[in-house]
C-alpha cells in the first residue's frame, strides 16, 4: 500500500452526526439494541466498573450488520437493483450477505480460498453468491472489480465507507445513550470502521468520553500510523484475533487520528487469556477479536495506561465493545 | 445401593406446593431469576418453539444454588451455628459454599481428589473448607459421615433432601410462570434433585405441562428406574456429562414414579453435538450436562418421542432448562 499523503489525509471529511443519527434510525428496526453485560469478577480483577456492549449477541454475530444494514438500505431503488458486491473473509461478508437478502437483492462476495467453511456456510444460508479467490489483497481486490464491472453491483468497502462507518457507530451509541456515564470506551481496531465510528458514535453522545483503540501486537498498523502520523500498512498478520488482520483505510485513519485517545497494544496470550475469562466467568461465547478490547484492562498497569491515576473505590466505568462472536469450535 | 422395596418407595412424600412457593420467597431476593432466550435457527431445526432457560447465567453457574440456599436459610439459627456439611465434586459444592458465606456460617466440603481443579477454586473462592476423599461413593459418604459428627454440621445432601427439591423446583416454576403456554419441559436428569423439583414446580403451575427428563445413555439409571419401576443404581459412569454422573435417590425417585412424563436418552455425539450448536449459535456457554436437555430435540424422531404428532406449522412450545455452565476450557 502507498502511504498517502498527510495532506490528503487531512481533507478527508467524515460523516456529521446527523448522518449518524439518520443511520440509527434507518437500522434501528432491522438489528438488535444489543444487551450490556456486567461482571463482579471481571470489575474486581480490573479495579473498573465494566460495561461489556454484546454485538457477539447481534443479528449474524458481529456488529458489521450495522454498517451493512445502513449501506444496502441507503442505496436508490435503481442502484439496489444492480445488487451490492464485497470482499471478505468474515462477519462483513455475512453481514452484507444478510443485509441484501432483507432488501431483496443480490449480493456477490468475494472471498479468499481458504476462508473457514463456517463463514463460506454462514454467507451461503443468507442467499449470497461466493467467488473465491487467491487469499491476498490484490487478488481479493481485483475479483471484486473484476465483480462489479461484469454485474454492475455497487461496492460495499469493508470500512473505507462513510456510509459503513456511519452504520458501526451506532453500537457505541446506543452504549452511551445506555450508560451516560461511562467515562471510556474501549473497541477493538482492524480497518478502523468500528473504531473510527465508535469515536464518532460514543463522543457524540458524550464529548469528553475517550475512546481507545485496541489491537493485536501482531497486527501494529494502527499503533504505528497513530504513533507517527502516516498511514502505515500490514503486510500480513498470523494474530489468532482473525478478524483484526486488515490495516486503516485513508477514510478511518482520517478520522482516528483526530479523534482517538489512543492504541493499546496486547499479546497473544493476553488474548487468549481475556476470551477464556470471558466465556468462563460472563458466560458468553466472543471471538478472539472481542477479547483484544478486554485484555489491556487485565494487565496491572491498564487503568494507567488509560490515564486514570487517582481512582474511587470503585474504578472508573469504562465500556467495552465486543465486536462479534462468531468461533468455529472444533470438537 | 440396595434397591429399595416398591412399598417403602410408595411411603415417601414430597414437598407441596406451599412449600415449593415458600421456598421461592426464600430464594427469590438472592439469586437470579434467569433470562429465557430463544434461537430462531434452534427453532427451525428442531421443528418447535423453543424455549431456554439460563441457569448457566445463575449464581456460582448453576441451578444448584437455589436449593442450596434453600435449604441453608431454612436453617433456624441453632443449627445454622453449626455450619453445613456436603459431598459433591461439581456444582453442588460451589453452591453450598457460596450461600453458607451469604448467611456467614462455614461449609465443610466433601471432594473427590481428583476432582477439576476449576470446582476446587470454585468452592475455596466462596469461603468452603474442602477435604478431599478418595474417587468413589463410599469414601465420600464415610469422609461426610466423619467431618458431620466431628463438627456437628448439619448435612445438605445434594439432592435426597425435601428442601433441595423445593429449591430447585424454582426454576422450572419461573419459567411456566414466565412463558405460561408451555406444552413440554425438558431437563437433565442425574439424582433427580433438577428432574423432580420440575416436576412439581412446573405442573405446580400448568399440571398439564409434560416433563421428560433427559439423560447420557452411559449413565441410564433414571431411565431403567422409571421403565422397571423399582429403583435402580449406577456404579460407575464416564459420560461427557460430568452433572450427571449420580443417580436417583429413594426421595426423589419417589416423585418421578408419579409424575415424570418420560426419560429419553442421548449418546455421547449428541451431547457434544447440542452443546456445539448452543455455543455457536445462542453463544451462551453450556456445560455438557445442560446440553443433554436439548439433545433429543434435534433427532429427527424427537416431536414424535415427546408425544407430539399433528403439528401447528410453528410446532409445539417447548422449555428446555440448561443446568449449568461450568466448564473447564482447555486452551
Amino acid at each position: 500500500m502507498t502511504l498517502s499523503k498527510a495532506t490528503e489525509i487531512a481533507e478527508i471529511s467524515h460523516p456529521d452526526w446527523k448522518t449518524i443519527v439518520d443511520a440509527h434510525d434507518r437500522v434501528r428496526a432491522r438489528i438488535h439494541r444489543t444487551p450490556v453485560l456486567t461482571s463482579h469478577s471481571l470489575n474486581q480483577q480490573s479495579g473498573a466498573q465494566l460495561f461489556f456492549k454484546c454485538e457477539n449477541l447481534q443479528k449474524t454475530g458481529s456488529f458489521k450488520i450495522r454498517g451493512a444494514t445502513n449501506a444496502i438500505f441507503s442505496l436508490s431503488d435503481e442502484e439496489a437493483r444492480r445488487g451490492v458486491v464485497t470482499h471478505s473473509s468474515g462477519n462483513h461478508a455475512a453481514a452484507v450477505a444478510c443485509a441484501a437478502r432483507w432488501r431483496g437483492i443480490p449480493a456477490w462476495i468475494v472471498m479468499p480460498k481458504n476462508a473457514p467453511a463456517v463463514k463460506c456456510r454462514a454467507v451461503e444460508s443468507y442467499g449470497g453468491k461466493i467467488t473465491f479467490c487467491e487469499p491476498n489483497v490484490t487478488s481479493r481486490a481485483e475479483t471484486a472489480d473484476r465483480l462489479q464491472s461484469e454485474t454492475g453491483a455497487v461496492m460495499v468497502h469493508p470500512y473505507d465507507d462513510d456510509r459503513i462507518i456511519a452504520g458501526q457507530a451506532t453500537a457505541g451509541k446506543e452504549l452511551l445513550e445506555d450508560y451516560s456515564e461511562l467515562e471510556a470506551i474501549l473497541a477493538p481496531v482492524s480497518g478502523g470502521g468500528l473504531l473510527s465510528g465508535t469515536c464518532l458514535g460514543a463522543k457524540g453522545v458524550r464529548p469528553d468520553a475517550k475512546v481507545y483503540g485496541c489491537e493485536p501486537e501482531r497486527a501494529n498498523d494502527a499503533y504505528r500510523s497513530i504513533t507517527t502520523g502516516t498511514l502505515q500498512s500490514l503486510e500480513t498478520s498470523d494474530t489468532i484475533a482473525d478478524g483484526l488482520r486488515a490495516s486503516l483505510a485513508p477514510r478511518t485513519f482520517a478520522i482516528l487520528r483526530k479523534k482517538v485517545d489512543g492504541i493499546l497494544l496486547v499479546s497473544e496470550e493476553e488474548i487468549v487469556a481475556a476470551m477464556k475469562l470471558v466465556w468462563e466467568r460472563l458466560k458468553t461465547v466472543i471471538e478472539p477479536s472481542s477479547a483484544v478490547a478486554l485484555a489491556p484492562l487485565l494487565r496491572k498497569s491498564g487503568l494507567e495506561e488509560l490515564g486514570f491515576t487517582s481512582q474511587s473505590k470503585s474504578g472508573p466505568r469504562i465500556g467495552v465493545i465486543f465486536s462479534g462472536g462468531n468461533v468455529e469450535l472444533k470438537w
